[in-house]
């Protein structure tokens, strides 16, 4: 019989003859004794084939100019801007250190949008002078700043405004509340989207494309997108009346969903997609303006499920009358969102699956720490022992990049799969590495 | 009048004639300009008179056999280790990583005390192969291993046990509950305890120094501490009748509390230690068993009000109705204790004191996350603004070492103040550092 976690189990996640998990095809416990664990491993057609699902369902609903951006930050190393230019994909970029790397990369920066709460001075001269296409502006302190340095620079710099349109993620309903109380964008309930976008017209150097939201994340269906556009095409009519201004593109953000456990529903893209396009069509000729270009950032529903952490079993603790506890050689450095968020994950034996006979443990990682926990209540095999292989399954997105050094220790490597071949993305961290900074 | 958050205030934080914020008499403003923002900065003279009063304390309590273990995941780089080093400190180091570090800081690693609930095979053989003094084994996987290899190294190692006696830290009670539910440690309750320390007698290579525990942490007075002693006691005195095993060596971890703002208490380190030896001594009398050695393991007591985060001021967002969002260029990648714990920290503006015309704001970082808080309800004079400085105070545990390269932000570098002298600790993260490990 097949247990609730073995459900997981999907098209690029199997097991094969033998019982042994495999990603993408390829048996995990060969890429743990060829590159150590903790390991963290990507299929790479994965993400490939959701590049071209987002992207063909934005061509489908929205036609040519509309544009997919990867929110980097979900998961950032030089090969992933790779791919994405590869796959013709823009990208969201947070932080000078994320532009930085997808330069080297190659990624052509004019097809970047540079995101951030906090831009400092020397962030927006640097991307300005790397060329990134489009900054979302996050506040008027910034937007002066770009509009100072883009003309000592000689530049114009096409921008998006980052609004707050009031929107509860959880209700999809519009509302007068705490919703416009976040540390991102400007409201439009307080009049400060109209007072920035006014401004942005006003300010040398600055060329206004348009403007941006974001509500949410985890999201599986099209209602909270279609709410936000209601208020984001209502707010392009409002600035077209009251400013005689034609905004050519609204973003609206990411947050699509990911199946982290069997609970959890699956997304269904073009169907998400098409929805919101109908809508938005039939709503900017209700308002009387052309719909502008649209673009979404997808992060966590390119990356996570092309991503596995392979682990070593080293103590497995049994407490007569309480419960077993699982210890692996990771842990909250390489993936913290259970301390973070009590995120649920599901983890799996690697060398056959959980059948009928197994016992409830906490995973927990190796820091010192209690709360160095992976997840909690986990069937695993009855007598599982130290030197056995597990998995935790759809790390690919905020594992690697929230990783931390916390008890110095090293972060694991990224191992990219194709086509059934393995090869390094992200090289092992050693000691040395971990203290090169000490003077 | 004086703000609550300015009574933060102490010996070693002052304020200047103009009103600067000053760590150590050093003013921070000149600290800012000469190593930039976000910098996290230690005053090394409290560093090392925190040393001093936990050893007289245990000195005066516990004789000079007694010992006392900096915990150094609390702040691990390698100029820690040398000031501890120099104080004639031990340490608790819990990785590879971090034993790297302390021998490449020319640390005695005799005087090592090597932790953690998951030790590696590869951990093991390299911490016995570095001469690490003592390890404080977790579980029994863990004691057949070091005895295996201690063997084949032709080495016996020194240990300890660790313990978990199933103490209530809120309580200060022992409860017949989940307080053995851990993942640290074997069980008195459950009769590990005994079974393991059987085994420990039983195995080649291995040298039973005694036992370790530890409870809790934030604490402030002796309760705790005494109530661990006496289970640990009575186990001492019942393996010497039924093992005739008797214990030299008795850790009692750390745990000591801190600080962080005004309601906090402060520890009177002499006194809780005068307290738990009073104790011990007559308790050990009572049940007729010479007292052990005494080890005690204060980490964050060391370091955390030894150390103050200087950031500058990027945004400001003021929301009509709601509240002002002060942003700074730092955030959750250099401080994760409030997104991880809720924990609270004191910020004061760096140029003047808070007075009475104040504005409440949440003190938010940079990174693409809406839960990058560094704190809520801070009172930020009325007015701060972009390119000011502000501080947050007591950030010497668990910040540096706890950092990320999330959304590929560096981590700041870490300098020490001493006698009025700065020196640089671990110099500044660059995105090339960042990006180093990218194949």
């Amino acid at each position: 019989m097949t247990t609730v976690q073995e459900k997981m189990l999907s098209d690029n996640l199997s097991r094969d003859s033998s019982g042994e998990l495999c990603l993408g095809g390829v048996g995990l416990s060969r890429m743990a004794e060829k590159y150590g664990t903790p390991l963290y491993l990507y299929d790479e057609d994965r993400i490939r084939s959701r590049c071209r699902e987002y992207k063909s369902a934005m061509l489908d609903s929205f036609g040519v100019r509309s544009r997919v951006l990867y929110a980097s930050k979900a998961a950032s190393f030089k090969r992933i801007y790779e791919i994405m230019a590869e796959e013709g994909m823009g990208i969201d970029v947070v932080s000078m250190g994320e532009i930085y790397t997808a330069k080297k990369a190659g990624f052509p920066l004019s097809e970047a949008y540079f995101h951030s709460n906090n831009k400092t001075d020397a962030d927006i001269e640097y991307a300005i002078g790397e060329g990134v296409g489009y900054f979302v502006v996050d506040n008027s302190e910034e937007l002066y700043a770009i509009s100072d340095i883009a003309t000592r620079l000689g530049k114009r710099q096409k921008i998006l405004l980052r609004l707050t349109p009031g929107i509860d993620p959880h209700t999809y309903a519009q509302v007068n509340t705490g919703m416009v109380d976040s540390k991102f964008g400007s409201a439009i309930e307080t009049g400060q989207a109209k007072e920035i976008t006014a401004l942005a017209l006003s300010l040398d150097g600055i060329e206004l494309m348009g403007f941006h939201c974001h509500i949410g994340s985890m999201v599986f269906d099209e209602g909270v997108y279609i709410d936000s556009a209601r208020v984001m095409l209502d707010f392009v009519a409002e600035m077209s009346r009251e400013l005689g201004y034609l905004a050519s593109e609204i973003d609206l953000g990411g947050g699509f969903g990911v199946r982290y456990i069997e609970e959890h529903p699956t997304l269904d893209i073009g169907g998400v997609i098409a929805r919101i396009s109908e809508f938005m069509t039939e709503y900017a000729d209700e308002l009387g303006i052309p719909l502008p270009i649209v673009a979404m950032e997808p992060g966590r529903s390119i990356v996570a499920d092309a991503g596995v952490t392979v682990y070593t079993v080293g103590t497995v603790k049994r407490i007569p009358g309480y419960k077993s506890y699982v210890s692996v050689d990771g842990g909250m450095t390489d993936n913290p969102r259970y301390a973070l968020y009590g995120s649920p994950y599901t983890i799996l034996p690697v060398a056959s699956p959980v059948g009928e006979d197994f016992e409830l443990c906490s995973v927990v990682g190796r820091c010192c720490e209690s709360g160095d926990i992976l997840q909690e209540g986990v069937r695993m095999p009855r007598g599982i022992r130290r030197g056995e292989l597990i998995a935790c399954l759809v790390t690919g997105a905020y594992n690697y990049s929230m990783a931390s050094n916390y008890n110095r220790i090293p972060r694991p490597p990224v191992v990219m799969l194709s086509g059934g071949v393995d090869s390094l993305a992200v090289r092992r961290e050693m000691p040395d590495d971990v203290s090169a900074l000490d003077v």
